[in-house]
C-alpha cells in the first residue's frame, strides 16, 4: 500500500467535512458572502508566503540535486504562479497594495503555518512533503468536486477559483507531488508512517480551521 | 522604557481575561471540575516537553557562554523541576505512566508550541526569550493573584498548583527571565520592538486558548 | 560608512592574496593545469548546490515578501543560471553525468558550505547575505581583474570563465547584492558589525582555502 | 552488524593516525610542548561550547521524553563537567578569564563545529549522535591507549588529561553513547548507513585536523 493511500484513509472524513462547511459549500453554489471571500483571499495570500518557506526548507533538506530542483520549482510556482491568481482576485475585490502590506496572519492561519514550518525544521524532506500535501491535495479534491456543480465555473466571482483548482495543470502538479511523496516513502518503517499520518491529520484539521476562520472572519 | 514594560502594556487586557476564565477562576476558588484539571495536567506536561525545546534552541542561538548556561539551566529546571510537580500531580490524579506515553498534544497545545519553536528557529535569543516569557510571566501573575484568595492555598487539589506558581522561587526565576530579556533588548530598534510585541501578543492569545482548550477538554 | 565598505576593508588583503595564488593567476594567464581546473569545476558545482541552500534559508528567514522574492530569485539564478555555465564546462572537460552524481565535496569545500549554512540557520537575513557575499563579490573582483589581462578572455579553456565573472550581468547582480546588504544593515549596532565582519573574514579565508584545495586537487 | 561496528571499521585507519601525530603522541610520552597544549586547551574549550549546542539540537529533535533527557544530560555534562576540567587546566596554565573571553575559534575548529551543527540542523537524532560520537569515542580510545604507557598518568601536566579520558566514568559515558546510537539505528536502510558513515568519516578527519591545528598553533 502506498503512503498516499494510508494518508488519504486517515483524513477522508475530515476532508468530507470541508464540503459541508458553509465556506466551501458557498464557493460552489455561490452562496458565500463576498466579505468572507475577501477575508479569505487576503489570509490565503499571507498563508502562501509561509507555505513557500516550507518548500524552501525542502531545498535546504534535500540530499540530491534533482530533489532540490523540484522544491525550488515549487517555491517559484507558489510565489510567481498561485500568488498571481490571488493578486488578480485582490485587485478585483478592491484590496489595495497598502492593505496587503499591513495585513497580519490570523491566529488560526499562523498556527497552521508555524506547525508546517516546525515540522519542516525538525524533520526531513518527507516531513516537508507530507506537511504541504494536505493543502494541495484537498484543494484539488474540492476543485474536482465543485467543477461538477451546475454553474460553479460560471459564477462571476468564485468561478475563477473553481477553475484554478480544478484545472488540468493543478491536477497534474498535485499528482506529481503525491507521486514524489510515495517515491521518497519507499521502505519506511511503520513507526515512521505513524508519525507522517499524525502530520497529515494535523494539517487536515488546520485546513478545516482555516475555512472556518475565513467564514467567521476571525483574526 | 524597558521592553518588558512595553510587552506588558500590549497584553494586560488579554492577561486580565485569564482571571475571568472559568478554568483559571476555578483553580482559585476551587470550582474547577477535576476532570478538566486532569486533562490540563496531562496537556501541560506535553507542553513543557516542547517548552524545554525552545530553551534548548536558546542554547544553540547563544553567542556567549554565560547566556548558554542560562538557557541550559532553564532546560534543566523545566525537565527536572517544573515537570516533577506535574509528575506528582499526575500520580495523585491516577494518570498512569502508560497514559502519559500514549498522550498526544491537543491541536491548540501544538499550535502554541509550534509557534514558539518556529519563532525560535527563525529568530535569535531575544525571540526565544520573548516567546517563552508570556507563559512564565502570566503564570506568576495568576499565582500571585490566587495566593491572595481565601482558601486557595489550602485547597486539597489545587492548593499545590497555587503554591508552586506563587512561590518565592518561581517569582525570582520569572524576574530573572524578565531582567535578562530587558538586558538583551538594550538598544533595539522600534521595528524590532514591534516584532517582539507581535510574538508576545500571539503567545498571550495562545495562553488563553490553552486555558479554554483545557476547560473544554478539547483534543 | 556603509557596511559593505567596512566588510571590504576587513578582507582586502586576503582578497589580494587570491590574485597571487597559482590557481587564480593561472586562470588569467593560461598557466593553470587543466586537471586542476577540472577538479575545481566539479567541486564548484557541488559548492553551488549548497550555496543555493543558503539562499533558500534567506527565503525562510525573510519577514517581507519583497525580500523573499529576492532570495527565491537567487536560488533560481544559481540552480538554473550559474550552474548551467558549469554544466557546459563539464561537458567540454569530459566530466560525465555519472561522475557528477558520484562526486563528493572535498573537506575544505564542505567546511565552507557548512559554515555558511550554520551561520544562516543561526542568524537572520543579514547573516545570510554577508555569508554569501564573500564568494560573489570576490569572484566579481577577480573577473574584473582578469578581464584586463591580455588574452585572458581569448583563452580557449579559461576565457569563458573570465567572461562569465566579468560580464555586465554578473557585475550588476553583485552590486545589487551589495546594495541589499547595505540597505538591511542600516542602523545596526557596532557589536553586530563586528559579528558580521567575523563572518565575512571567515568566508574570505574559506575562499582562499577553496582555491588552494582546487590547485592541490585535495579531497 | 551494529552501526557502531560499521562506523568504527570506516575510520580505524584515521584513528590510528592520531596516535602517530606528534600532538597526541606527545600527550602520552610527555614530549608535547607546553605552548601547543595551552593553545589546544583554549581551542578545545571553545569547541566544547559548540559541541554542547549539537547536544542541544538533540533535545530539539527528540520525539521521546527519555531521549530528550539523555541529550539534556549531555549538555549539562559538557557545560558543567568536561568544561570544568578545562577550567582547572586553564588556571594552571595561566590562561586568564579575559583571554578566554577574547579567544576565537580557529578556522579548523570552526569548520568542525559548523559541520556538526549543519548536520544536526539538517538531520535527525541519529545524525546528532553520529556527529558527536567521533570526538567522544576517539578520545576514549586515545585515553585507553595512553593509560598503558609508562608514566603517562604521572606526568605533571598531561597526566590529568590522560586520567580524565581514561577514567571509568568517561568510558561508561562513551559506551552509553555508542549503545544509544546502535539502539536508534535499528532497522535503518543501507542508504542511511552510507550517509552516517560519511558523517563519521568527515568528523574523524576534522579530529585529525584539530590535533594538527593545535600542534601548529594555527588560528
Amino acid at each position: 500500500m502506498k503512503l498516499s493511500n494510508v494518508l488519504y484513509e486517515s483524513v477522508k472524513e475530515i476532508w468530507q467535512s470541508y464540503l459541508q462547511h458553509p465556506f466551501v459549500k458557498g464557493l460552489g453554489d455561490g452562496t458565500l458572502p463576498e466579505d468572507a471571500f475577501r477575508f479569505y483571499m487576503l489570509q490565503d495570500y499571507l498563508y502562501l508566503l509561509e507555505y513557500s518557506k516550507v518548500f524552501a526548507l525542502g531545498v535546504v533538506k534535500s540530499k540530491e540535486e534533482k530533489l532540490m530542483r523540484r522544491f525550488a520549482k515549487m517555491v517559484h510556482n507558489t510565489l510567481d504562479g498561485e500568488m498571481n491568481i490571488h493578486k488578480t482576485y485582490m485587485k478585483r475585490l478592491g484590496i489595495s497594495e497598502q492593505e496587503i502590506q499591513n495585513a497580519k496572519q490570523s491566529l488560526a492561519n499562523r498556527s497552521y503555518t508555524s506547525y508546517m514550518l516546525e515540522v519542516a525544521y525538525n524533520g526531513d524532506v518527507l516531513d516537508v512533503l507530507v506537511s504541504i500535501l494536505a493543502c494541495a491535495w484537498s484543494y484539488q479534491m474540492i476543485g474536482a468536486h465543485h467543477k461538477q456543480l451546475p454553474n460553479a465555473l460560471k459564477h462571476p466571482l468564485y468561478g475563477e477559483w473553481v477553475w484554478a483548482y480544478s484545472s488540468e495543470q493543478y491536477q497534474k502538479d498535485t499528482e506529481q507531488l503525491i507521486a514524489l511523496t510515495d517515491e521518497l516513502a519507499e521502505g519506511i518503517s511503520l513507526k515512521r508512517i505513524e508519525q507522517l499520518k499524525e502530520v497529515f491529520v494535523n494539517c487536515s484539521r488546520y485546513e478545516y480551521a482555516f475555512w472556518d476562520m475565513s467564514y467567521q472572519k476571525e483574526l
